[in-house]
């Protein structure tokens, strides 16, 4: 079915990655890293988001879920409902280390973010 | 929990695309193109995967169950129980087809290949 926006449902693991994502006041605050797939279920665990430029942290990575990225298609990219606190408060890390013991620590981080 | 080979369960979207697809022969034939994503739930649709070369059919993908593809680190790709068989009576289509009507006709269709 079409998404209520009109765009198609599936979209490219490829597509997503280099995307820029907006807060809601529309301000370029990072861009997909990548996306983090569980090899043990059907589950996307999470998105690999880099505000690293945003926070002025340099190159660390936020777990953020698949759910709480809304695409834009005037903005060609990913609004999310976060503020700069929220990912303050989130824990921050390298890449690797959002993988390490599985990811699962991280996907339960992100899905954190959803609950505040 | 480290999968029951011994990996982690978490695997970067970036890392599946280009890896090679085997089949229980240990012979190569194919290559992970994407992974599609589904916007609105939280589920890997499927895998892209060119077995074209393969085939001799040129530059056709099929949509392949993520479940379906077992990740063997000795090979450093993925074993899959498809054999030349099944994947010419399997629609193979190009990439954009597999993304028309959202994807679903050929997640369906990926799903097929399970039950055979």
């Amino acid at each position: 079915m079409p998404t209520p926006s009109g765009h198609t449902r599936a979209i490219r693991a490829s597509r997503v990655i280099g995307t820029k994502v907006y807060n809601l006041q529309f301000e370029a605050i990072g861009e997909i890293d990548d996306v983090m797939l569980d090899k043990m279920s059907n589950d996307i665990m999470f998105a690999v988001v880099n505000f690293g430029g945003f926070l002025g942290i340099g190159e660390k990575y936020h777990a953020v879920p698949w759910s709480l990225l809304d695409y834009q298609k005037d903005k060609s990219g990913y609004v999310v409902s976060l503020t700069k606190t929220d990912l303050k408060n989130a824990p921050a890390q390298s890449a690797s280390e959002l993988t390490a013991s599985d990811g699962v620590p991280a996907r339960d981080e992100a899905m954190m973010l959803i609950g505040r």
